[in-house]
């Protein structure tokens, strides 16, 4: 699809998460006059992140697309990261990941997640338990095996979305606090008002879904409850690298901040519009995450949050065109953070080029389109 | 010790919780004027607290004082919270308490416990585990017996403080939002300044410590930690009754609100001044709770908090003189909320009548002085 080039008429972004930030930053320092719709910008599903930045270890058989756009992505973050430098310190970290196995179903997941980055020709460490604990002394004793990412990054999410807000506002891009209700060829209604634009992007995570007729049975949302913990006086230092494992299947993640926070995520539940913490959910987290790592257990537990991030069918993000004057840059699941980058430059791409850059033709919302022009 | 009538000079009360609250309002509403001193009235430890009055159910055998004390106030609580009535619904719960044992080392405790109120003439209902169940249907299989004390009360503390502050205002109580630093016979010293009283009543929790030389070693902090739950759609409900239970030893009470919410508590810690929620405390609490009442998992968890209470050697709080000039009303430990109609009541009668009520005598602080007039 062309499109002409529309620099001198408005963009509607919908939706101040990181997507929804990071493409209004970038229409915006290439010209393009940007307005941003979120009653509460920064403060969504991305808030509530731990800051993964890990294509490689959350990669797995039959989602090579996925890990395509990842690894794309994760090739520009350290130039979306130098860009955002003037902007805020985003705390961007590159000790890698660790994958770690407890018991032995944990340990045949690992070796599946091994062999698949082998014949994808991606090197990777296995670790004997004794390996992994001569890297980060402070894993615990049930730890059998590991695999060493060295390649992932981590970023402070609440530092990244303040940093892109304020790249956002030098850039030009006006914030408009309220709640968009539907969005249409020319408009995003507001309620009962509306507001004009040329182009309208939808980036509103889980809340894009009713924003759409195109989106309602592609995207829901899927809920994640993440602990922020935080080490006190007399407790063991935080682990140096991002450590991912599965306990009881249940897979859990932990991701060392400089300021002495660790990021403790994530559960995954389908289970509609629903941001309550429940006990269960902690009950869980705290206590696969003890196994990993023990000395947690005197660490203060300083915030108990949960976000709805916006599952695809095929756990791939919907980047293009939903029709004339109305595109998608949502459904990015686990992934918004890593994604972010490469999500913006495609929606520029597709604006001021007229296409999508390669790597995300596979995101391209057609993909669900029946021939009746209904999604499938 | 006899003291002329007072009613027209100044009493400063140092502390702004649930003592400092129904001292301050006691004393104003019989005709004292009286200024109360905290940073944040209403905000200590017990804010954080869980509301039950129950002197019985914490009993314990060498402890007969501590019930006698408790029991008094019980008997008072009914006449305090109908007078404060007029300033607010502290939701104010007679159902009663359940105490409940799953392994065999908890049931010896509770047997323990029900000797114990059996030798003090008190008659409690021994229950099988499916005796309990009858009672209270959400309680797990795997308690294994229990004791029915239908006297004990319990309280919404949050509504409670908020009443009592109503009440202290509408009584004349003036409020200084300023932290005390020390107390002498005449003056309240607040950092570079000071304020002018006839009385002091230091009140100020596990904050007393540092305020009077004859508090040093009597009074401690013991840190509580506390979680609130609430009813989701679709969980199973509240229980009726209060829930106490040993669970591996540990203590752990579940206090339901009018509202949905459980009120879960408390482990005990004596750790100084840390007021940090931790990992290993949470965890704690949790796993007990949802091995008492397993339908809490899908509850949702809306907060974590600590509060430091102020132990005293022999659990019995300090209610009387520490010199001229000044009242000691603290070292509630656990039984603040409890205790709160008693002491204010004797502090009165100390004021008013110069002698303590006979039910708070074991409770002077002279019982801790030395013949060299340290404390001991």
């Amino acid at each position: 699809m062309v499109v002409e080039d529309m620099r001198d008429e408005r963009v509607a972004v919908v939706g101040g998460g990181v997507i929804g930030l990071s493409v209004a930053w970038r229409l915006a320092e290439s010209g393009y006059p940007v307005v941003l719709i979120d009653p509460s910008p920064t403060r969504g599903a991305s808030w509530v992140a731990g800051g993964m930045l890990a294509p490689v270890t959350e990669s797995w058989p039959g989602e090579e697309d996925v890990l395509a756009l990842g690894a794309e992505s994760l090739t520009q973050w350290p130039g979306f990261a130098q860009q955002l430098q003037p902007f805020g310190e985003i705390g961007l970290r590159t000790e890698g990941t660790l994958a770690l196995a407890l018991d032995s179903a944990d340990v045949g997941t690992l070796d599946v997640l091994a062999d698949h980055l082998h014949n994808l020709g991606r090197e990777v460490d296995r670790l004997t338990g004794r390996q992994v604990r001569a890297l980060e002394p402070t894993v615990g004793p049930k730890v059998r095996s590991g695999i060493s990412v060295p390649g992932d990054l981590a970023v402070d999410n609440r530092n990244l979305l303040l940093a892109l807000r304020q790249a956002a506002i030098g850039a030009g891009v006006q914030f408009v606090a309220e709640r968009a209700t539907a969005v249409r060829p020319g408009m995003v209604e507001l309620g009962e008002s509306f507001m004009d634009c040329s182009v309208a992007v939808i980036a509103a995570g889980a809340w894009s879904t009713g924003l759409h007729p195109a989106l309602e049975s592609v995207t829901r949302p899927v809920k994640g409850e993440i602990l922020r913990l935080r080490t006190r006086h007399g407790t063991l230092p935080l682990p140096t690298r991002t450590i991912r494992a599965h306990v009881e299947s249940r897979p859990v993640y932990l991701v060392p901040r400089a300021d002495g926070e660790l990021v403790l995520g994530a559960t995954q539940h389908e289970v509609g519009y629903d941001e309550d913490v429940t006990v269960g959910g902690v009950r869980d987290l705290l206590s696969d995450a003890e196994q990993v790592l023990p000395g947690i257990a005197e660490y203060a537990l300083t915030e108990c949050a949960a976000g709805l991030r916006a599952g695809s069918k095929d756990n791939l993000p919907l980047i293009g065109w939903l029709e004339p004057g109305v595109l998608a840059a949502t459904g990015h699941h686990r992934n918004g953070l890593l994604l972010a980058p490469a999500t913006a430059a495609a929606v520029l791409a597709i604006l001021r080029d007229g296409a999508a850059p390669d790597y995300a033709r596979a995101a391209d919302p057609s993909r669900f389109r029946t021939t009746q022009g209904r999604t499938r």
